[in-house]
């Protein structure tokens, strides 16, 4: 085991009267699924050696833990879901693997409107939960199996934070771990809190790097009583994507608006064995509208099909049925699933939304630099925009970096920054410098010393 | 002037040197309207003698005063449109008074639906700006006379933040100064933006205690095609406010849903020389809706009449024309204005908002302890209770005192906070640890001595 200098039986004992005997696991066959996440597999970076495994059932375990691992400076890694796509959650020194799994309560508070989620509980069962309570979880920031503390580690976004943003716009409340040990609670069933810095907002979206999170209070929505999803195909990426303001401005407020190019869609629903209901169009817009009423749908839907029209739309496809629409949202889900296998790395550049197309030109212009397949597609309401490297052409690593790295350039130079989803992780630590000053790394890694002065806390991510 | 070490006249030479002679003011009776701001008398901290009120025009001037006055250790106070009500800019020690009222340019981008404002520019500006672009920000954060710098720096709320939120959920980007000279930029024109720790989460909201925030990208929405205001009698506060959560639940999100009871609101009107239109009812909640039909609206008024007349409300009274709607909305902004000369001080404790009937009732109850009126009315929508500590029946501040720590504690005790939107500025810091772990407040001491290393931006503010 690792270069700290604790006795790893100590270290093992110790840990067994914290959580139990039962939620230590030091054997390597046991720990599998928890060594990778879903970060591609030529970027990934491999796990350690000298792993072991803990699973606490409370913010006291927790601490406990956090203390015992302080003291002894072991490196501990809080894992999620493991849904991550920048190794963010990879265990790349020897130490601690931290997983909340176990702490997966929630609680619906229905006259606050709000949901009071243990770190462990997923996604899934957020949604699930929100929904028995006859209310309604909006954004879906990603898997449904990533949980609720990696959700708000990484500030995840997703498809539908056109309306009401991302993770950071429903959290009110955290209950977190320091890497000293101390439990803090941060905010609580509340709208509005002004009482001192808050530190909250430095712990979403930290990336598990300043302190564990355990708990959380996120702010739900009543339950849409109509929602539609359209399918509108256009001839060329300009005419869908000038579009897209003009949606905005309307007063028409979508829940998402997804771009999509015509050959990474048809994969993704070969992919599922199924067919992709729109077949014409080189660019098409997926947008999913919430509405009180069917006669407030059908208002909107008629102003959305007026825009398209007017933008050289072909026949717009509408989605009412909730199979119909979920079939469209799975098969959009699943490009990256589909395209996988052939990928080198999945980026998440982000410009303003107005500069958009001028990206997806430049990501064109070094595809054919460089003569290789860069599909991209993505969050056009948000500007976010998922470019792959593929492996098709890409004859070595350093070429895929330097392909990468003219992307980043290109977004950056468009007012935007290199990733607008999936954080920093392992994997964009170097091109930190291409978005950041050198005074604002310099104060992020005093603020980390803060927090975690002996840097056990996920080591070697987020900072240079 | 001061115990800064540094010569005076050399001082104020090299200020001259970096705005121009016209924009550094020595002589106290030009400086008057800098020396307070809007919170009451009774408890407002007085200005230092020494002090220079300096006038930049952009963030490079910004930089030079910061680096000249942290060489020569002095203090610093950004101040805004001075609206603040906790004595946030009241400049306590002597040194420089940092005005950035010219810079005031606001450009509206309409392609990606924001704002670049600079800090002087008002949120009147603001408002007119985006409505000239055929756009609209929806919050109404405070008087019209704040400047964006200050709305940011302390987060500021308001009445119509229940559907989108307060200043933070509207701020993408920030140009901000740093105590030590540094303009570092921040965000920019982007919805989605995970590229390190989120430096500007720490420049909101810190009011002026660790930066000087000398821009803004600021998100705008659509205008709304409709907007009416509704006035609900109801003959008690629980009637009243039991319907909040329903009406949330609804499907139906207000812009606002205020509270007020028929005295205040009735004394705010005679205030104005009006008259209040809705002359029945204890107890009353004013509503603010926007849509994007006639036809919407109307659906969505029969919803929330239906609700509220299920919570036994009165007759409802719907405000259609803008000027009828403004008179309301004029009239419920003025019931600060209307009991100001007869108050010593104004909280806005928050709480989950199904406690606010509970947090109201312990207010009552220590009104009638203490045999002193007690106005409260607030952001029903978002748990938010203006509480005013009137002068009647109380005998000297040590009693004014007793009173604020046992509204504060019984907010405290409801699971909320002593702040919801006003924020810490001098006259709260005394009161942090009821809410703010030691822990919590040694960690924001230590962000402070990253930011501010000598202590010269707004000192004595916010931090014990």
């Amino acid at each position: 085991m690792g270069d700290f200098s604790v006795n790893l039986e100590n270290l093992i004992s110790d840990l067994r009267r914290i959580v139990g005997d039962k939620w230590v696991v030091t054997q390597r066959e046991f720990m599998e699924g928890y060594l990778r996440d879903e970060t591609p597999d030529p970027v990934r970076p491999r796990a350690a050696e000298g792993l072991i495994l803990v699973k606490p059932s409370s913010a006291e375990d927790v601490a406990g833990i956090l203390k015992l691992a302080n003291a002894n400076k072991v490196p501990v890694f809080p894992v999620g879901g493991r849904t991550g796509l920048v190794g963010g959650s990879v265990p790349i020194k020897p130490g601690i693997i931290l997983s909340l799994e176990r702490m997966n309560k929630i609680e619906v508070d229905r006259e606050n409107i709000m949901a009071v989620a243990e770190a462990g509980a997923t996604l899934g069962d957020l949604i699930k939960a929100a929904d028995e309570a006859g209310l309604f979880f909006p954004p879906h920031p990603g898997d449904e199996g990533a949980q609720i503390g990696g959700l708000i580690a990484t500030n995840a976004g997703g498809s539908r934070a056109v309306k009401y943003g991302v993770m950071r716009n429903y959290i009110r409340g955290l209950e977190i771990v320091l890497p000293t040990g101390e439990i803090l609670s941060l905010g609580g069933k509340l709208l509005k809190n002004n009482t001192g810095y808050d530190l909250m907002q430095l712990a979403i979206g930290c990336e598990g790097t300043l302190c564990v999170i355990t708990k959380a209070v996120i702010r739900l929505f009543p339950k849409s009583k109509v929602m539609v999803t359209l399918v509108v195909p256009f001839n060329t990426r300009s005419d869908a994507l000038k579009t897209v303001p003009e949606i905005l401005r309307s007063g028409v407020m979508p829940l998402a608006i997804e771009y999509v190019q015509i050959r990474e869609i048809e994969e993704a629903a070969k992919h599922l064995n199924e067919r992709w209901p729109v077949q014409r169009g080189f660019a098409q817009l997926i947008m999913i509208l919430d509405g009180a009423s069917q006669e407030e749908m059908l208002l909107r839907c008629e102003e959305i099909s007026e825009i398209c029209e007017s933008n050289s739309a072909m026949d717009i496809m509408l989605a009412e049925t909730a199979e119909e629409q979920s079939r469209i949202l799975r098969i959009r889900s699943n490009i990256y699933t589909a395209l996988k296998p052939h990928m080198i790395d999945i980026l998440d550049v982000t410009v303003p939304p107005s500069n958009l197309e001028k990206l997806m030109n430049e990501v064109d212009v070094i595809a054919a630099k460089y003569d290789v397949y860069l599909p991209a597609y993505g969050h056009a309401g948000d500007g976010n925009l998922h470019v792959h490297i593929m492996k098709e052409g890409v004859t070595d690593m350093r070429m895929a970096d330097r392909i990468k790295s003219e992307i980043y350039k290109a977004a950056v130079a468009l007012g935007g920054v290199i990733t607008g989803e999936h954080g920093v992780g392992s994997l964009r630590i170097k091109d930190l410098g291409l978005v950041l000053s050198e005074k604002h790394i310099e104060i992020m890694e005093s603020i980390k010393r803060i927090f975690d002065p002996n840097n056990i806390l996920n080591p070697n991510k987020v900072l240079p």
